[in-house]
């Protein structure tokens, strides 16, 4: 008969060893298929144990398939495979170390101390002590009412956007929206985006594997020109202020762009608008989606620009025709930000924290910006460089007067420990790449690093 | 020249009015392509205004490309569509009124007040404390590494499964990491789900457009012999609890499934183990991830169901080879969970919070099950009714003994306030569906509630 030794201290109860033991016994083979096992009293009397110690471990093996009863006749071992031996594992592979720069010109950090983290946290709490266990339940597919009332009526004051909350979309972050549009606008559809452009857009398109056509651009952006000759139905492109030229979208080419859409069925604008709240001078440029009459323009928008990357909310606006065809086909996905985090932002807008965020931000990158700017002019790389300024947004252009390519100026800017991207850098087609030009992405510079960092920048000029 | 009159107090400031009139006159036609517009100076002479006023205004007329200057000669208007009338807008449909049911065996609702919301807002409230502002960086493409750790340990433990956090991909829910995955896997490849299931599973596939087979079940589930059959490259299976039918997978089919993986190139098995942690006795059954040699399982699960639907946190663990594919082509994609959560639920985890919420709920979901089936077992459905039981999870199967068809009965059911649904409902094969037998999902269902629901229904025998 099975005869196991037991460990009454290994803190693994009688049960679970008696279990783990026959299972080992028909893995390796000790135990065959078909082969009768001893009665749960027979077995536990020949081991000591108590008949339940028995029974559960034969009911565990006949839950998992190792073994099975059949009445009035006893229990039996199932046909099972004896496991082969692990295949050699690859080496999973860690992150690179990050290599840390003194100065480094392309990442856009927020700094932390910019957001109203006090506001914000008294919200949380006030939303938890509100909501309660209401917290638990579903949300809409398309976000919680209060979240969307706040954009649709921030929209409305801000941006002068007359917008239904039925018509918003709230995803958790614009790249989880973009699959669903393809999911919405059919994966039968040529896409386009810009060439330069902020390159994740044209990469989750290449990931999802549908046809894409990158358009270059000319002074005004893209041509309802080049868009006719691609072929393409749905374009992508941001015309308040387009990364990383800075282009701002004139009306007459939106017009055209409009009309290019108004052409032909099922052509749609998708209209990203991820920092059009940080323009310093004037009025916010109005939106596409406001100046379509024909429903052809899709408004996208971000949280993560204005609050924080890790705040990962955002959301669309859906023509009216096309928010009823999310609704029949695509509402059975669930939403995919918390209700916590939803009704903390509502609470954050609806009490005007969030314009007044807006605003403060606005200043300071304002502030930042002339500093960063005043420091190129009339520092060490005077008459070395050439400020193209736009007046909005979070990066500006540098175009450096100087032989070297762009590689070698990466390469040698390296070695001095300041980090550079150059406007080649977002080209697909990189042979119609202006060559020297810097994008300088200043959020996160402080003048003092920037000081040190264009003085160490200008000896490149003198080796 | 221009002539406009100006509200004082309209609280619209003098530069936008001005803005706005003359933008106006140019998409009315009143002011004409190529026309000069006066001088700042002299529209503000004009006018009466300051002329900063009136430079502020073309500024931002010239920004929305309006109007454009030429130097030394003045401002001129720009070629400029008259826009269309508003198209007829599609009537935008709302969600239809939910009707309201006095018992409904569809919904699994998580009863809010087993969620320890006290502990949850003080570990929300210890996040903020601990990363402050370092709640506003972003995350790792897969997640903060603290509760990547947490799920590694809890797995560890409970699950005796041995995982990397490396390996683990936290997702905002588990539809966005299937969207993920068909990235990753290839869509050129054919997924396979299980028939019966849980429909959603299919309809994302669907909507993604992949190459899909239903695979019908057997008593132990999905049968290698039949996903050969299909010429299926990768299955989305959840052994350890199937929905509806609650078939727990026996070991020798799902060596059979690790068989088949092993046979070809690119087969992977997507091992779904949603609900696993309600099982009411014994040790929870192996997963299959932890029983693979070959790289060949990726394992999902979500703490959607187990702390609340509204939480949007799952994740799944790719083996190793698959893991480093994914970093090298889609680790572009940001998380999609906000680090606040990530935080909370990693402190949840690591403070044991997690496994003690299990354990109450499990307590709890087993005595609302041994009522209900009580009820029903004892109750006016006694002799009408079988139920078919498997020890776990948060619903079963009642077998009606009846005539009528499952929408007679649904349709009857409905008219006394009970909604009902049926296992025929998860076959995409209606045909090979068996009838009258109800999928009760328990979780929310109140005793008082279910003994009159169940008199109503016991009234369909006697009609």
């Amino acid at each position: 008969m099975l005869t196991y030794t037991f460990e009454k201290r290994s803190g693994v109860s009688l049960y679970e060893q008696l279990y783990r033991h026959i299972k080992e016994d028909i893995l390796t083979g000790h135990l065959t298929a078909g082969e009768k096992l001893p009665s749960k009293r027979a077995l536990a009397g020949h081991l000591e144990l108590s008949v339940i110690t028995v029974k559960n471990a034969y009911e565990q093996l006949i839950a998992e398939g190792y073994i099975y009863s059949v009445e009035k006749r006893g229990y039996f071992v199932s046909a099972v495979q004896q496991p082969l031996p692990h295949s050699a594992c690859a080496a999973l592979p860690r992150a690179a170390g990050e290599r840390t720069y003194e100065l480094d010109l392309v990442t856009n950090s927020i700094s932390a101390e910019y957001f109203p983290f006090t506001v914000w946290s008294k919200l949380m709490r006030r939303t938890i002590l509100d909501h309660d266990t209401g917290l638990l339940r579903p949300t809409p597919f398309h976000g919680v009412p209060e979240l969307r009332r706040a954009i649709a009526e921030n929209l409305q004051q801000f941006r002068g956007m007359t917008v239904d909350p039925e018509q918003i979309v709230i995803g958790a972050g614009t790249e989880v929206l973009y699959h669903l549009l393809i999911q919405l606008l059919g994966r039968d559809r040529t896409y386009a985006v810009e060439d330069p452009g902020y390159g994740k857009i044209g990469r989750i398109y290449e990931s999802n594997q549908v046809a894409l056509r990158r358009i270059e651009l000319d002074e005004a952006g893209l041509s309802a020109a080049a868009l006719r000759a691609s072929g393409a139905d749905v374009v992508h492109i941001s015309p308040s202020h387009h990364y990383p030229t800075g282009i701002v979208m004139p009306i007459a080419r939106r017009q055209e762009l409009l009309r290019w859409a108004d052409e032909g069925e099922g052509r749609y604008i998708l209209e990203d608008d991820y920092d059009s709240e940080f323009r310093f001078v004037g009025r916010p440029i109005p939106t596409m989606f406001s100046t379509d009459r024909h429903q052809r323009v899709i408004y996208l928008n971000t949280f993560s620009k204005t609050i924080a990357p890790s705040i990962r909310i955002s959301y669309m606006i859906l023509p009216p025709h096309l928010m009823a065809e999310y609704r029949s086909r695509l509402s059975f996905y669930a939403c995919t930000v918390s209700s916590f985090e939803q009704y903390t932002l509502a609470a954050f807008m609806a009490q005007g924290r969030y314009e007044q965020h807006i605003n403060r931000m606005r200043n300071r990158y304002r502030q930042k910006r002339d500093a960063v700017i005043d420091a190129i002019r009339t520092g060490p790389l005077a008459g070395k460089a050439e400020i193209m300024e736009q007046d909005a947004g979070l990066h500006f252009l540098l175009r450096l007067d100087t032989p070297l390519t762009d590689e070698e100026l990466r390469r040698a800017a390296a070695e001095k420990g300041i980090r550079l991207a150059f406007l080649s850098d977002y080209y697909h087609n990189s042979a119609a790449a202006p060559q020297h030009v810097v994008v300088v992405n200043y959020s996160g510079i402080e003048p003092e690093t920037l000081r040190r960092g264009l003085k160490r920048l200008a000896e490149l000029w003198e080796d």
